[in-house]
């Protein structure tokens, strides 16, 4: 129906079938700050570069201004300034990026609807961009698109570019009360994005009340950072950690302050002229903040001073990788999981080189060899245990095993199933991309397509094509049917039980997926050894 | 056939009809540096990211070191840097753009052909990007990818980053005879990739006697350039010029040595210093030249200081823009044209504004205001004339003339048709995209996603659908036809003559395409005046 009034004051014909109607009779939606216009591209409404928030620097986040007429939202907002980048190189051959233009300026979030104004209440998919806390935006991987992933489920997706590094985590709560968060401006800023949503969402087919957050790697960390801010209480009612649990992700007050002390004295700056740090060119703060962290380090190599929120016994009180799982999250249903190589295959490897030395052309006595060379007189003993884990998987992939992430997924659900509340299901995506033969395996962020549906969209990196999109239809849509019910269970997948400490129930995503318990249990034994 | 050895080596199953492949065994080519391991979407086989030459800053271009093994050849190269941007803004509204990381070692190309290896002589298009002499990259426009303009026409689409503004063309020629080629360098790097494209193109497919360069704005520049740069004889074949006659695109030696001379000063270096300016940080650099430009421009309003080829009697021997044609082209056919509304339109709103005062609103009062307010007591035979050029536009429409680009056209075209050589082809296209209701006009880039084919893969500025892909397939039929037989003529469109200064055949694309002689002849007149 809607689309019957694309183009209607055109001479061009319009055409209830055209693939993509933008006009201002069509897909227009109100605000509370104003009027937006979108787009439908193949039947999904969609909305790009909608400011939730606006914010000086180092400063809490304040409601946007109401605008007169109708505001275009029909191409993405700039994202946070982040360090300068060394090249193309390897990410973006395994995770094709968008890379846009920067400003501080950055409060700006994007939707994607099957329907605006219709009364259904769809589950809002809100997913956390990862990169850490340094780096990344809402739109950074071609793939985090959200109009598949919408489309196949009848949900809203909404995803967010939030302030990061210097400019989202700088403590400077040392120095007046108007610096109270500066240090963790970069989480407020997410959480003024879920109450736009909250505000907002409805206009845009969504429901306000059942809202699954949704990251990977530093976005995974910063759902389970979420789930124990009390800012974030009855903004969030699921959460998916992908690939995020291996994060020590928060920073101790004590650290955070002192690399603001340090960096403000990298400026030349006394804690009197603290204002002018406003004023600072951004390469300029960053350059003085990292040399503050190196300079902690210097002094103490244990010592963590990343950018990132810091542990303030306020707007985040507890730690999050504490020995239980957040109380407040009890009642939240939780999925986590991890990918089967993270840091372990291309990271080592200079592209250029990454074919020279392909694993899959390995002899016996050479993956051996090598895996003498890493683990020495246990190297039998893992190789064994890894083929009992993966029985599909070669000899040589046992070269590759990532112990950054899973330990720490297994940590997680532990302390989330016996918390006794919503229940937590866990899973390992161990499928091998077909392209460049294989030497990627399942790398961090090889899931990601997966889950927004989008394999076809990032080829050069799934291989695309039938098997890609099998797997594909299989992930989507138990995150779909995780969002919806809390319960990613649906007829596509085997029966997948809720993980418990005894049980031990992980689902792996492969060209065959099926749900083993406790299956690395002393693989990661041995490693932990 | 190609398809059918794809990933024979993995568990997934490989299948024919698979949209996207990629592997050791498959789309892999040998260049004279080495081989490449591309993919094939679709049925096209694409190299990203191929490096074509190397450079240090200021030197000429050489030939690549030659590799061992296969290089990937899936992501697009590292692009020239170019000046800070200051935000997303209207270009990406209109023109959809892909921002990469940049760096000095930029000199990459992309090959899109329908089949590699096979004794197929296709046409050869190479596509020189816009954005003056100063931005751009081979592949900023999303409109600018070449698989469907591949497959439309059965041609070996390329295109290519070079060096642009101080790193392009500070003309250093007065402190050595490494620096002779300086202030041109820029363009030697288009003909060092034109170079590749004659030892290799063969094995993509394509035929190295029969080399069409096309371009808009900036590249529309470079191609006239090419056509009287001696280093490009026999490497080029036919050229297209799209709303690049506009452009007064050289600079004088006189102009461009004191630019580097006041570089140099602003960058505190002494001529016998000039080495060191190897290692000068980029954006200093930048800077330095830009503040050259403004104080010879502070000395001499009338000065063309822009960062553009230089007219060394050498590398570059004649005015592009002198009162004859270069001679060296007189057997290229040419095409050439410009769109109706250039940078009338949308470059005077800022974004936020486009839909508030929006022309299809105006009542004719309001527009003829508009035009006595821009042409005085001329406005009435402004829009009279205007509506007899253009008869199917409207009252209002008249607001928004050219006479950047048309007025360039019509000469170039006049001077190319009186050399009595190959033939020169002249259209204006006019078409109004729907989006945003029209307000932005036939805007500067409109006619791109036409030429390429990919209105739908840009449908946020185009609008997609039957309409747009209707004009599509007629216009970039015409490119294609004349790529392969130097003539634009095909069933979809009226017959088209050549332009002849008599004649003043000049087709004019929109909904309904048609030929019209000398049709805005009057209107052109009465501007001038």
């Amino acid at each position: 129906m809607m689309f019957a009034l694309a183009y209607t004051s055109m001479s061009g014909a319009a055409d209830n079938t055209d693939p993509f109607v933008a006009s201002t009779s069509v897909a227009v939606v109100s605000t509370d700050s104003g009027k937006l216009q979108g787009f439908v591209q193949n039947g999904i409404y969609t909305y790009r570069g909608v400011p939730y928030a606006k914010a000086e620097r180092f400063m809490m986040p304040e409601k946007v201004e109401a605008w007169d007429g109708i505001r275009p939202a029909l191409t993405y907002g700039e994202i946070c300034p982040i360090p300068p980048m060394s090249g193309v190189a390897r990410d973006e051959l395994f995770n094709p990026h968008r890379y846009l233009p920067q400003s501080e300026d950055c409060q700006f979030l994007n939707v994607w609807t099957p329907g605006i104004r219709d009364n259904k209440k769809r589950p809002v998919m809100v997913w956390l961009h990862g990169g850490g806390f340094t780096n990344g935006s809402s739109i950074e991987q071609v793939a985090y698109d959200g109009e598949n992933l919408s489309r196949k489920g009848d949900v809203v997706v909404v995803s967010l570019n939030h302030r990061l590094n210097v400019l989202g985590y700088l403590d400077l709560s040392a120095y007046g009360d108007k610096y109270k968060y500066a240090g963790n401006v970069g989480m407020v800023d997410i959480v003024a994005a879920l109450e736009w949503i909250k505000t907002n969402i409805t206009e845009f087919g969504g429901d306000p009340d059942n809202v699954t957050v949704f990251g990977q790697s530093g976005g995974g960390a910063k759902v389970r950072i979420l789930m124990g801010t009390p800012a974030a209480k009855g903004l969030i009612h699921k959460g998916i950690v992908q690939s995020g649990a291996g994060f020590n992700s928060t920073v101790e007050q004590s650290v955070s302050r002192r690399v603001a002390e340090l960096t403000l004295q990298n400026l030349g700056l006394t804690s009197e002229q603290v204002d002018e740090i406003q004023k600072v060119p951004y390469l300029q703060l960053l350059e003085a903040g990292n040399k503050a962290r190196e300079q902690l380090r210097a002094e103490d190599r244990t010592v963590r001073a990343g950018w990132a929120p810091i542990r303030d016994g306020d707007y985040i009180p507890a730690h999050p990788d504490g020995p239980e799982f957040t109380p407040q999250a009890k009642n939240i249903p939780v999925m986590i999981g991890s990918v089967l190589n993270e840091f372990t295959s291309i990271h080592r490897t200079p592209p250029a080189e990454l074919q020279a030395d392909n694993k899959n052309n390995w002899s016996k006595e050479t993956a051996r060899a090598k895996l003498m060379e890493q683990y020495g007189d246990k190297a039998d003993a893992i190789a064994e245990a890894f083929l009992k884990a993966y029985p599909d998987k070669k000899y040589a992939d046992a070269n590759f095993i990532d112990t950054w992430g899973r330990p720490g997924v297994i940590n997680n659900a532990q302390l989330k199933a016996d918390q006794k509340g919503a229940p937590v299901y866990a899973y390992v995506f161990t499928y091998e991309s077909p392209v460049m033969d294989g030497v990627g395996m399942a790398w961090h962020c090889a899931e990601i397509p997966y889950i927004f549906n989008n394999v076809n969209l990032v080829s050069t990196a799934t291989g695309g094509g039938k098997v890609a999109q099998t797997l594909a239809d299989k992930m989507s849509s138990a995150w779909i049917h995780f969002a919806r019910h809390g319960n990613p269970n649906h007829p596509g997948l085997p029966e997948w039980p809720a993980f418990t400490s005894e049980g031990g129930a992980t689902m792996i995503f492969d060209t065959t997926c099926e749900v083993r318990y406790h299956h690395d249990k002393e693989l990661m034994e041995l490693l932990r050894r």
